[in-house]
């Protein structure tokens, strides 16, 4: 495979979420580049910093020219940056040098490329959290449909007490709700012009630059953030982890698929499972696994965005370079992840007799909590704990189980509150509520 | 030093924030969580699902038991949570068996020592609010008082334009502008009761549950979350990315410190810099090292939170030790980034010389791009850029300056508006307005 | 708890390992870095580069003094190193300025404390690999005893084919005698003395440097680099990576122990397994959990410390205090990993009856595998794939056993080579051979 | 960009390495299993596993077989792994069913991928062991040249002592000699071949399995590993984490490099230093600054891959996909690590006159440590030491520097071993004899 997975034919399937991908190729990031040129210069025209005919000029063959990427590797290798060559490179297509002159005024290649980002960024978060809903909304119904599906909690894998699988998944779907709550506060917070010029003050444009600001944002739907933030890296520090947060709250819920499936367990199924090259029964949960890889890849390429915050100066090459070695990356894995649950969630099916199996291995042990709290209405606690631990010792034994054990040492005990589902049905109706299921 | 420098006597004073510290000692955790413990069994006394004779005892207890905290070390070790070795050793300070079975009724530890963390993220993050609007305001002050002083911005540590130094310090405030109202969004979600019971479904509490958690969460002051979440990690996951995100930006402002105080620059003079063993004249920026070693020691401790997000089932236990390991590390040295970001803007002193040397090498180069604007009124930038280009790589040769060659070749050439700081110092003022300062 | 757990009373036993934790402690550090500056002088005495009386008084005094921790908080706050304050208290304790003034005779503060590392991680890996040798001893006892005892063979979770449960822990117990190799490679490198004196160049002892390195490495025992290093940290990062990657070969080791503990599974029990607050029946894998738990936090610290590697010019304070900040943690932590492995393997006991289970789950499935080879015997293979998959649906469906179905579909197949356990006996006993066992 | 800057025609040039780029392509990657399964047929043939006729048809197929990438694309989604996609085209583009199903015998899909990923590490290795090699002999090229060329050594940034700035190469030097020796400790790990059949126990081929094993690995030049190593990724784990010490050693380098060319130190030239899209005259320090960023990029991406060793049971579909998004762009980063650095070191040039005013700013501090020890010949080193203290301070105060002053209070005072390069002339050449230069 290339350097990406996410960009190899073989595995861009497995790995890669079209919708988002398509943002972040080299295409899309020059003609966003070019819109932003474009409209900068449209701006500046009407506030008069540069002709009007050449703002015109520039405007519409931004919207038409066609520049090739490959053409820009040479310059933007030697430059580090693509602006000085994609701006040549227009100039040269504009074949009108008396307006292309103008082109790029006062502005610095960061200001463009982060603009532009800013745009992508902008739609991108836009499908997620129309997605975002989707996939809360799919959660809900899930829950709502097997809101009382008794089946067992478990706690460091061991059976704990009875809970629903509706409960279950209300537990996957909560944090989601957050994060759509925190991506909606996180928005406009990206979607936020960059025009600094060449090191933040604008200088280039004397006392027009903060009304040319205002202009662009305005022009792009973006916010004026009213000062230079070339060095202000936070807000993309904030998105990445964000991203990472989203990705880990899904590979969570991608664990929980592959210890539910695993044979001996299998209190749920996933269609269209994978399949081994030499293997024929295998049922292989491949889309659970590849979010928990999602997951822990966002975990590290958030650390390294976040680790760039560390910026020097009026701009810190270094430091820059490293979202760009990263963020592409992250947000197609963060989208692929969202991509992902959703289709998982549309494939999974609970087993509700596998469930019952999990609750009811014979030994009843699960129920020891619920069998100690009816016995501690007649002795201390602690004793009743204790009695019925000795009991879970005798049931681990063989024999009896943990129910005709103590139906034999108490048999006046009233159990039918014990093996209840408590309060998870409850709580997955609430929360297929909240998802608006 | 012990495994950690901030637990150090030697180091503590250089990596350990005191107020933080105070509140992840052992005995500072033990007493938030029999806080928990006290609080739980008044409100279930209220309630009737305890006898309130019971309840006051317990309570009352709660507030003046001592529990020494190697005496839980034992237990813990088996347990792999502190709490069931602290309610029997608090069961048996109680001294009253009889009250003592109805403490911890209904409860998990992960309820107890969750809730007793939300009790002092609550305070840590109050205290942190308190000093981050100190330091914004103290950047503001400084921002306003050398809104006009100039120095040479830097892009890739070379110098491109003028701009002041009140904007430089600007650029280190707005990011904490942001840090402090994400926390203002954070705050609520941290303090946030758990109660859940063993597997999040509440069923030894019966149909009261809900009623206990609201009242408990009242009680202490928190928020109630409405259903268990013992696995649903994306505050903590948020937290630990906003402290990442906000060392991070300090660490960029020490960045910007060692870079500004490197001899040959001297741009600023820190008071009470370092020594050495060996070298008498030496005045390292420590202070300044120390913020970029703790926002790279954030980056990688909040990557680990944020994986453990990936918390599997109704209790991961491998999850959340990674949680116990980190997350303590990382509020003190978040702590300790603020406080001593706090003593370095007290401490910095411009040096204007320095600066207008850092402006003017005697090559005149860092005026390119304004005499390159000025030039372009009268030939096509093209034209114009690569002129002063030629002009550049002539002054670099040595003989004579931009200035002068400019003067040389372009006598008519206005130059008045050159060398400008643009809008360095209307952007400082704006951001001592919006620090309060 | 302290910034550390490992540092906490209460979870101490739980997260720390004593024999490490005892060579990263404040005294132990002192105490190194005295017996440091003692052999320095001693061999500067020798050599003739200060007077033999005070080289000998100097040696004397350093195995005697006694150096408070909390004393040289104050000043090593202020320098960014405790060595200053910690030659100001040796001299005046020594109570002798004629001779106390030839301390610390031309080194710098990075000699003493790297060459004092080096002293304590030398004894560090010696424990280690002492420790190592024992564990895979263990492992390789428990191959040979399970050599031939069946157990599934998971992949995603999936029951594929049969193996052995000696395989398995040979699986486990290969990395470990890498990972021992790559310690006896690793060991030299950093058991190398640092004297580099301010800057690296030995300049302040003259032509006599070189012969004081060298003499200096003999004292202690430790390899001459031949040249300043200070900013050279590869070593470290080496050693580093290599207690992640011990740390998650021990933390894979856990999470199968974790998986084969799951109830409906139990493969394995734990003796001495972890108790819940609430649940009396709860055995929860407690150990194999925090050798998860500490795998994750290694590779984090690892990370950071590898990143610190990024060391600028002759010291860069701020990527030194990385290392400070996160080394001890994660010796500490690399230590309590084997030494936790040590206890688990000591109480891990297969059950056979449960293995056998997880073999036949009814189904036959697992076999599906072994019968398409012998079937390809008669047929194209695919075409026995193809017909075993169907076979693997019905059977799947409910009704009747692969094996069943087979012999249904199939009569005269000879099945009596499929199922077997393949090279895992083998394997299992090949590395019990190698382990010692 | 695409996910991966390395796979965009823009930004291609700037971050990836051509040579192991070719190593990590799809074709690259298919032709590698193709020439596994080949060789597996062949040795099976021989061994009698299979027909020799089909063994033969198999392997020369193997070798002429064109598989278009893309068409594997969504059988790689359902399945997870390429190879059942793989075997399904390959069988049916031989257009010999009779021999085609004996391809892939007793292999599962792990087995493939890895022996060719093997093979590309092997040359990918081979590659950079070369260039190691030639980057070495550079660097004591440029030791040798520039021994004695004095220098100010800094640390924290501020001028220390003297030093050469051949010393400062051959400290860039030094650890790339000792990666290469733990890349050639790494390579025939590295260089395994990987035969465990469905679940590591070869068992689909009876007892021929460990000699079908040996010939391949003979067959493909690789090392037998002896047993089946699926769930084992310690080789893998040590091999990122060389990747990322190599990266952060290099990264050093570029640090320096930035540090030395900034404005107002200028210790060195790079020729061919990047441009500015609005200012003409800068000289940005693009190489080094990708060498940072793909140390940072390389540090998190290998925390990701040694994380990914926490490997559960037999195969683990999440652990294993982890390594795959990031194991080829860390592959692919290291190379470009490698050749950017070789570029750089032909491009620096040393300014020995900017050096000279580093050592000397006019105040003569960087000799303060020498002043010290001379005066310490004739009073106590503490008296010494605060005495030069006093006159430092004097001159930092300006009017006099540090030599006049000290030549004003002790005007007897032989200073002519003061201000020497210490061992920094030799250390240069002794690197050099070390690197071959």
């Amino acid at each position: 495979m290339p350097a990406s997975a996410a960009d190899s034919a073989i595995y861009r399937n497995l790995f890669a979420d079209d919708a988002t991908a398509a943002l972040f190729t080299d295409s899309a990031e020059i003609r966003a580049m070019l819109l932003v040129e474009g409209a900068l210069a449209r701006v500046q025209g009407q506030i008069g910093l540069i002709p009007q005919t050449a703002a015109a000029f520039i405007d519409r063959s931004s919207r038409e020219v066609q520049i090739d990427p490959a053409a820009l590797g040479s310059e933007t290798a030697t430059n580090g940056v693509p602006v000085p060559g994609l701006v040549a490179a227009f100039r040269k297509a504009m074949q009108a040098p008396e307006h292309a002159q103008f082109l790029h005024w006062g502005a610095t290649s960061q200001d463009i490329m982060e603009t532009a980002l800013a745009l992508r960024l902008r739609r991108v978060t836009e499908i997620w959290d129309e997605r975002l809903g989707r996939l809360i909304a799919a959660l809900g119904g899930l829950a709502r449909e097997h809101a009382g599906l008794p089946m067992a909690a478990r706690t460091y894998g061991q059976a704990a007490t009875p809970t629903s699988f509706g409960a279950v998944v209300a537990g996957w779907g909560h944090p989601l709700l957050r994060h759509r709550d925190r991506l909606n506060a996180l928005r406009p917070e990206l979607a936020t012009v960059s025009l600094g010029g060449a090191a933040g003050t604008l200088s280039a444009m004397g006392p027009d630059g903060p009304a040319v600001r205002a202009a662009l944002a305005d022009a792009l739907g973006l916010a004026d953030p009213g000062h230079g933030w070339h060095a202000e890296r936070d807000r993309l520090g904030a998105f990445a982890a964000w991203m990472a947060g989203l990705a880990v709250s899904l590979g969570k819920m991608g664990e929980d698929m592959i210890l539910m499936t695993q044979s001996g367990i299998n209190e749920i199924r996933l269609e269209g499972a994978g399949g081994s090259s030499t293997m024929p029964q295998k049922q292989n949960p491949v889309g659970p696994s590849v979010l928990v890889a999602l997951a822990r890849q966002a975990a590290a390429l958030s650390a390294a965005i976040q680790g760039a915050g560390i910026h020097r100066q009026q701009r810190d090459g270094s430091a820059w370079f490293v979202e760009w070695l990263t963020l592409p990356q992250l947000c197609v894995s963060a989208g692929r992840s969202i991509g992902l649950a959703q289709e998982m969630v549309e494939r999974i099916s609970p087993d509700a007799v596998a469930m019952a199996v999990g609750l009811d291995d014979g030994t009843g042990l699960i129920h020891a909590e619920a069998y100690t709290f009816a016995l501690a209405r007649h002795m201390p606690r602690p004793e009743a704990q204790s009695r019925i631990k000795a009991l879970c010792n005798e049931a681990m034994d063989g024999g009896a189980s943990l129910q005709e054990l103590v139906a034999r040492d108490f048999p006046d005990l009233d159990l039918s509150s014990a093996g209840g589902l408590g309060m998870a049905p409850a709580e997955a109706l609430a929360f297929a509520e909240m998802a608006g299921a």
